[in-house]
């Protein structure tokens, strides 16, 4: 606990210095509107809200500069792109080497950046709620079972944590919340089977406060929001302080050091030294979680080509993943009716597990 | 833990006093039936089971009568009313102030009377059994919660923590047994959206046990009461001593002192200063939870009227609120079609989330 | 955590007598595939997979043969019999002493030889996944529950604590896997109820992973067992790391004390003292868990008679249960048309709480 409360505290100081930095206070990948108690963030990073170094800075700064708004007793996180919340981590470091450093600058030991993001999150003071209305995976679905409540939109929305297809597991803190939220058995599958769970099943997992029907999901979280803002004083700050979040040190301690071992595994010379073979496996359009059924149907993503790249980063001293996606029209099949031999076959996640729904498929 | 047994040392204490003042051992709010090793306690409080002075005194009685009678291995509650099992709290002082002032007496630091009521049934001998056929909101959702298992009507039954609205949080352990059972990012929806949730999706959250038909209700919790106090010698002893309460000591504090920061806080004058100011708040009749869609519907609820004061208690060495409530024949419409400008809009809560159940209206 | 290091140590060396024992490895009550990085174990203990000695030390074999095989990173466990996966412990120690002598050899203190057959489950450095086609009872629903996975089939599968109906409680590590999976309150309904739960409800209440259509079941275990032994090397080991199980010393031992002391009441003269009174008991139809409504129409159980007896075990220190299984070829009705005055009736559990569902049968 000591180590994230320095956390907090350098955050907030390297808030200072990125608004020094800065000439004006603007946000560059997300919106910020106030009304009436609620703070409305709106992720706006094109195209696919990818969880990059501007997103992550944005997201800290924005949770820091309302920490101590005492007009705010709700943050309520949406995305401008109805398909993606937060597509994935990217974090591009080539690009941006000095923002990131700056975040990631006296982390504590234990504590990575990733998980410093969602433990920011978990502290804060207000209220977190998102509004999940398409997709969440990898650092994104971290992000969103970091907050207070998620409700998601019913054959539109989808959590994944697919951080294992890349050869790692999750590392932001995801492997600590979902154990906590759905159980360990639960959270094995969600980050071994590396799928796609949609707003139903995630809502059976407990992954999801609760999955509502896509056109309710608006007046649904924006009234809860304002509802929830529109108490008496002192409620929602009484209501956190009954209902903490868990101290997650050890948690941390451990998904990070399993996190990083990824990266530096003396068996296999090394991972990170050999980029290219992990990124030849991803390259397989199959090797990808997507969405399935009613997600892919309704949601029409437009993934073609999803690249990667293992990138070494002194300045968390440790190797972070870093892959790319490119966005086109083309739309992604909804079955899959080839299996080379000898290739690893995607299983459909079903859907609903109730007797009446009709069947999902499976391998062919 | 040991504030924990001396309290209950006390109840067994104040229990002898409190037989000693009445000249028969009868209760006033409930009635009291042994059959087979069940002993079946139906809570007839009229007009809705407020949970007052007497209520509780008469709970504390009967459990600790129950206590040590070898003979009873399952107690079941239920309500005489159809619509209400324990409506809210109504901690009605002023007109039981000695019975009152018996029940506070000798309680230890860090755990009030409501959570003292909690701790007893959590450490009860016996299986406690609720079955929930109508509502249960504030002190009543928090008793039911406390129990070892609970089974609600479809349709019918309804759980809510309702004390935001009336600025407070739950006092009487049900933050920590929310989020011990449903997890904490639903917690802070029961608590802060201070909505009533309908059995289904109570059992979705893991709230109650199991939703039920409500023509079931009767013969499935009597069966299981039954089936368990047949079970031979020693069983429900050593089942309860193998899966043993978790120990909310240090979540009770937190709690409590969240709870009665509440009705002090130098910020606002507080809040006891000014008792009209809230109830004016409350007099909303759209501010109030209460049933909707399908349990409105059934239930025919009642209210007409709410109404509350806060009130000082030096016996409790802190405040306690306090409401009142009406019942006449008027029947709550189902849905609100007016919302006037600047006011508190109240969202529906869903009764489903399943993709195939019709939609749900949420704030027109 | 020491005391069970040291078991497993224990359960290593004992292997290797048990090896040394044997004139070759082949297993008697199971069979083992191997295929790309998953261990299929196919349990074949005829008739019914009643988890006896043999099948006992089958498994404990398998997984100490396959824990330190890195080519191996899944272990599948399913069942050649569609119907039972494991039906129920039966300790026939009568007709292999030896076996179990040496099964039973050094455990340490508070862990008993059915904990510690868990116990070597959750510690299992492969992923173990089972697929629960039929049914599992007593120490076969604890089998079940230690793994890290579990899917079940829709109308086929079932999952019951019995443990109670014979006066006992679950004693191989269930009671702390249940509290800790699907929480208190429903664990001691599952406990104590000793009902049997369909695949349906078991994933509601968090028990199963999930509930599959049953001709998806295969497809779907099968490839996700395919898919995670497919991830990059180091994934699993990280996953497992990251999300370990809960250290379970203290309920071990407050489970062991609950179990051990149904055996040696002294209130009763001791139940071991007098098998023929609780067999008596058991010898009544009507009072053994067996599956109901689609579960027994689909799945056609053929039990027709169940005696059982208590044995002392000096091996064990302490007394354990041995009940015996008969299956013939009747049929058992779905339905219970009489109720003998005086003696227990049995509630059916319904299948699922859904409003829209059939209704659900009682006791008549």
């Amino acid at each position: 606990m000591i180590q994230l409360l320095c956390f907090l505290d350098t955050v907030v100081r390297t808030q200072f210095r990125l608004a020094a930095m800065n000439q004006h206070n603007d946000y560059t990948t997300l919106r910020l509107a106030h009304e009436n108690g609620v703070a409305r963030v709106t992720i706006d990073n094109a195209p696919v809200n990818v969880l990059d170094v501007a997103l992550m800075t944005d997201l800290l700064r924005v949770l820091t500069a309302l920490r101590d708004d005492h007009s705010v007793r709700v943050i309520a996180f949406e995305s401008a792109n109805p398909d993606f919340f937060i597509a994935h981590v990217d974090m591009s470091l080539v690009d941006q080497p000095d923002a990131f450093d700056l975040l990631a600058a006296d982390i504590p030991d234990g504590v990575n950046v990733f998980q410093g993001l969602g433990e920011v999150l978990r502290r804060q003071p207000q209220v977190t709620i998102v509004k999940l209305a398409g997709l969440a995976r990898g650092g994104g679905a971290e992000f969103v079972t970091a907050a207070d409540m998620a409700f998601g939109a019913v054959g539109r929305a989808g959590l994944g944590q697919v951080e294992a297809l890349m050869g790692i597991v999750p590392g932001g803190g995801g492997t600590q919340y979902l154990a906590d939220r759905v159980g360990r058995n639960r959270a094995l599958e969600v980050v071994l089977g590396a799928g796609l769970f949609d707003a139903a099943t995630a809502e059976r997992y407990g992954w999801l406060n609760r999955a509502l029907p896509a056109e309710h999901l608006d007046a649904f979280v924006d009234g809860l929001a304002r509802d929830i803002a529109a108490l008496p004083d002192g409620v929602v700050e009484a209501a956190k302080h009954a209902i903490a979040p868990a101290d997650l040190s050890e948690g941390y301690q451990r998904e990070h050091d399993a996190w990083r071992g990824q990266f530096v595994r003396p068996a296999t010379g090394g991972r990170a030294a050999d980029p290219r073979r992990a990124g030849a496996r991803c390259s397989d359009p199959r090797r990808r979680a997507r969405p399935r059924g009613p997600v892919a149907q309704s949601a029409q993503v437009t993934e073609t080509s999803v690249g990667w790249a293992w990138r070494s980063s002194a300045l968390l001293d440790c190797v972070v993943s870093t892959w790319f996606l490119m966005v086109t029209d083309v739309e992604i099949p909804s079955t899959e009716s080839v299996d080379e031999p000898g290739k690893r076959r995607r299983r459909h996640l079903p859907a609903a597990s109730a007797p009446s729904s009709a069947p999902r498929g499976n391998t062919p």
